[in-house]
């Protein structure tokens, strides 16, 4: 099965208001709330297409408890904490989502401690390691650099899909594939990403560069430096993982679709027709494509076409980070993968 | 002992944010959590007067949970129900407060009526009983008509602070206090209240006539044409309560102050200075000082200065709808209230 970790879960409410004003006060006529966090997203999606997963991570409190209720039929396996889950709050007018993302709650040393060792346990049946999100507060900030290591040790490969610092610290820990969009891609390498946005040509050789700086660590400032030498990985027959494959990165950019470094090439992979819709959830799907492309050792073009499939589907769907298998199946043939 | 009643109970949640942008995503740096519905805010401050009080209504769910557990050493009696209490959500950044009010949640009728019971037994120990806020979805829309009614049949007199068609039945019912702010005196009435706020002599004038005929019935629509006849109320010797004292209607006006219509005249109270701060929780600092008033059987010209000094109290406080003792005594003294 594939494993999504969450540490820092969330019940995701929604909020529909006919029209947001600042300073005004808003009678809520509907509220929807679903159980969130990028990792959990990724296991919904995973769960819809009928993979085996297992969603994991930690959850406390009455939005834990929330959290966990509103997981449905989806295997997860969370550790309790004594703090309290974060909500994620959006107010969805008629014609903008604004977002509010709370910090999360306080883990304690002892409480990332059970964490690690119950995720050690949970690789030992585990053909991939999905790792999604930011930490909350407590978790060290090299936090999925040990997550990436104890998957090296015990042959799984793993996706990270983060930001800042834990992005920085966890490719150098030497997970299979990260998947940056282009704003944390820039801020990982300190390098232009999206600078002119309408200029597809620019930005693709902008996203090439910077993803080829993060896949290989010549990237200026501090934290790629101290990359972990990969010696210590166990030449385990996992498909996708160990030295020699090297970090892929694969980067979404948005309407310029995804792109992808790797050492046995660069792809650039795009939707068939420009979409519309809401792009919340398009990322956590892209992530769920890469996660099931290394479990089957899917060639690259096949991922990066799944990939555009998965998340064109999340964006055109109604409900937001979900997907149906005919959206899916339908974006997928008709998606372009081109090698650059 | 003054029971507060909140049918609607809230947890209150306050999100600060540097800057609110419309169709942003923000990180939320702060996040406050305190119980609320404008009932549990009238307790609140009564208990830090020191007054003996007891809240009760509907709490359910883990929000539910969060509300009694932030109630603290303020005595609670609640009646459990399936649903999940609301949540309000408040957007703090430097300059404005967005406010997003949930429905509430759906109570059913073995829990109306499981509530009615509890209400009844409580108003045996009670003083004056306070009737604040929204109905959730499920209780009657006369369902404030009906706690006037169990009141008044048990000697107990009340404050109602409500909107709307439950504020016209209620009314109907004969409470002893109506609170109303311009805009809900205004929509009961169906008459001008605060028509050009800038025109201090305007708006009193407009509160004045709103106010009476909100007092006496005669108000155009078919609600209040249905006016109970009082003759079933006993004539029990409850301070300020029964048919001979008639409703009084203290209305609200912000920077203008508060005007009262009673059998006994009218007044207008206003602190000596103009007030910035938060006017959150200003008028449930109102209905406390009404009910205090009652339960100490003062004349109206100290209920409306007490009124006056906690309503400005809680609007110099840095924290929404909370008040010292200090500002309170301050502001009354200084209060001037003249007879109209």
């Amino acid at each position: 099965m594939i494993l999504t970790v969450t540490l820092n879960a969330a019940l995701d409410v929604t909020y529909h208001v006919p029209a947001l004003r600042h300073g005004g006060t808003h009678r809520v006529s509907t509220v929807d709330e679903r159980a969130g966090g990028k990792g959990v997203n990724v296991a919904r999606i995973l769960h819809t297409l009928g993979e085996p997963v297992v969603a994991t991570g930690f959850v406390g409190g009455g939005t834990g408890a929330s959290i966990r209720a509103l997981l449905g039929d989806l295997r997860h396996s969370f550790v309790d904490i004594a703090g309290i889950s974060r909500r994620t709050t959006v107010i969805a007018d008629g014609t903008e989502a604004t977002g509010f993302w709370e910090p999360g709650p306080l883990v304690s040393t002892a409480e990332w401690e059970t964490f690690v060792a119950h995720y050690d346990a949970l690789l030992r049946v585990s053909r991939v390691a999905v790792l999604s999100g930011s930490l909350p507060p407590g978790v060290p900030v090299d936090g999925y650099a040990t997550l990436v290591g104890l998957a090296r040790s015990a042959g799984v490969p793993t996706v990270l899909d983060t930001s800042g610092e834990p992005l920085r610290l966890g490719v150098a820990a030497g997970p299979d594939v990260v998947k940056p969009n282009a704003h944390e891609l820039a801020m990982a390498t300190g390098m232009p990403v999206g600078a002119l946005p309408d200029a597809e040509e620019l930005a693709l050789a902008e996203a090439v560069a910077a993803s080829d700086a993060l896949r290989t660590g010549a990237v200026g400032s501090g934290a790629l430096a101290s990359r972990a030498p990969r010696a210590g990985a166990p030449g385990s027959g996992a498909p996708g993982s160990g030295a020699d494959a090297g970090v892929a990165v694969v980067a979404s950019l948005g309407r310029h679709g995804l792109v992808a470094s790797t050492v046995d090439g660069h792809w650039h992979a795009l939707p068939a027709d420009a979409l519309t819709g809401n792009p919340t959830g398009a990322g956590d799907a892209a992530v769920a494509a890469l996660a099931r492309g290394i479990a089957y050792r899917l060639p690259w073009q096949q991922r990066l076409a799944d990939a555009v499939g998965l998340s064109g589907a999340a964006v055109v769907s109604p409900v937001a980070g979900n997907v149906t298998r005919e959206d899916y199946q339908r974006m997928r043939r008709s998606a372009t993968v081109r090698e650059l």
